[in-house]
């Protein structure tokens, strides 16, 4: 029982890594699914625009997405335009920025998983490079090999094309390797990123690690406090404004904080 | 258990967003079942409607249902005609538009995914596209393909056509294409614009952003409050009606509240 | 029961060298997991650099990762901008460089694994060495075959090189053997530098067996005990802030540590 608490514990420890690796696990999910079951490549002049439709307007929808359901969009949101000082404050404009970089951050997790595992897939890819007019890449991946110039857009289907199989696979293949290629820099490039990006912000923190950990710990139980108290709140305001609805007496109305004071605490 | 009662917690606070996937996989589901036992394309001059009626109607249906379902819709509607004063007193018009536009949001979910899922399956596309009668576009479509202009409408159907197999799948691929950018596009502009229109909503509510939480709060246990004790005065009431008639006692009257004052709180 | 515990603390001991093993088996499988779903060699001039990439960007992505998912970078990093200080005092580099090294060791234990079991496996290395232009080392694994030297980088393929199939099994495996012989020595050499590592910091070390496991297990209560404590400050703090929010009260604030000894414990 106090070992399932430790891994408890472990999980909301580490909630932020887990909830990112949940988010990307589903990616490459619906990636799969999408790729077997809705994909099939027109192999005609609209090969670019349908491989890179697929490739980058679902990573869009997911980027939209994570902005749509992160609380912290709206927390910095609502409300603004009614109060325009509370963003263009000479002090708050740092920290509004601040907030917008972490949203983002959250928000890219997926789209960005979608298109290195689409990469990694290597199909959108084929179906989107097979499709794009330009001489010199033709060229370059047909190397030589006849009929190739012209059926170029034909490749990525099975059957239709005029060149022998073998030739086929062998520029099927090239793109493939270049897709997957691709697929492992985005990886590899996102993650130096991400390490550059931690490691700066860490070390601009004014604050020390365990005095960084405890806040963390601080906001996280305040924010749990407030919830419960706001509810308990809430009900005791809707049971008296009922019971003066039914009952028909007047009671002595019960003291809310004001506007201004939610605004300071939000 | 807390962990339990932690989810639950999880679970009631993002009830909206769980809602709005529950309707959208029971209309994916639905779609799937419909396109592959229902749909099969009369190969005619038919096609045209028959595409559109199974693209269309199945989302106009889910609309009204959509309205039909919301309790919103009739708390707002209920005893409208009997004071209309209720809706074109000036500044209730605004509260009226608002309250409205929310249901539509609700109501447009459903319709929506069909629409997108149909266009990404494709095959109602198919249909009514091989039926549109527009030279221009079949042109483009049939790319020079001999008999492809005049046996256009027999295309969806296997073995109907003149055409080689694999003229015939190219067109078919192209059309489906078509369908599939269609439909991403559609679900790309969908998040582009909610994710606007929330931005816009909750920019210009005057309250921030805990005070909204707050407020949101309350009218839930409101609601519930007032549920319950409308069931328990509804009871007493009736109790005491019917003692009335067995007993043929006189009892005095129990209050409750009038017309006015409910229609203050509706 | 009483075995259970006995396992249970025996893990508890081993922490380090079952964490090891375990982020060595994900490795292990996610290697499996590639080399046979998304690897395939595109047999052409592309080889060397898509066998290079496949056996070392996943390595670096590893590394990046063991960097970033480990606190210990970030209790070191954390305000170190602003306080250059603490790391450049004179009796601190030493410590730091400590500290960097420890990072470092437990952040190569994945990518060294990858290419460990990668170079095993030796479908990289293969196909790798299979574009790799270099004349001697072509005519070495060819050994005299007749066509091995042109169509040197089609071997990797099934049925794509006129060599004869005997001919082309021997040079993949003289080639396969070579990579897992490197396999080999990389894990020997490993082993070799960690005890070697291991036994250098130990023996520096000012203190002797008993003291040092002691101390270890001092730092280990101390860590616990100062989460649970910080855990408990920080909820106590939260309470009383938000109580003042909803009460409008004042209260006596509570008393905090102050940056300068949060610097000093960290």
């Amino acid at each position: 029982m106090e070992k399932f608490k430790a891994i408890l514990g472990l999980v909301q420890k580490q909630q932020t890594t887990l909830s990112f690796g949940f988010v990307a696990l589903f990616t490459v999910g619906g990636e799969h699914i999408f790729s077997s079951v809705v994909f099939r490549c027109p192999c005609s002049s609209w090969n670019f625009l349908y491989g890179c439709v697929f490739l980058l307007v679902p990573s869009l929808v997911l980027l939209l997405l994570g902005y749509l359901l992160n609380s912290k969009t709206w927390r910095l949101l609502t409300g603004c335009c009614m109060n325009t000082s509370k963003i263009f404050k000479m002090n708050n404009i740092c920290g509004t920025v601040k907030v917008l970089v972490q949203i983002t951050v959250n928000a890219l997790v997926a789209p960005l998983t979608w298109v290195a595992v689409a990469l990694l897939h290597g199909s959108y890819y084929e179906c989107a490079m097979t499709g794009f007019n330009n001489t010199a890449y033709i060229h370059k991946v047909c190397d030589g090999k006849s009929k190739c110039f012209q059926d170029f857009h034909k490749l990525p289907c099975d059957g239709k094309s005029s060149l022998s199989a073998s030739d086929r696979e062998d520029v099927l293949l090239a793109i493939r390797a270049q897709s997957q290629v691709l697929g492992w820099m985005l990886i590899a490039s996102i993650m130096a990123v991400a390490l550059a990006f931690t490691c700066v912000t860490r070390c601009c923190s004014p604050v020390s690690f365990l005095q960084f950990k405890f806040w963390m710990s601080y906001m996280h139980q305040e924010n749990e406090l407030f919830e419960s108290l706001a509810t308990e709140h809430a009900k005791n305001l809707a049971q008296q404004n009922i019971r003066i609805f039914f009952e028909s007496t007047e009671a002595p109305t019960m003291e809310t904080p004001d506007n201004k004071a939610w605004e300071k605490i939000s």
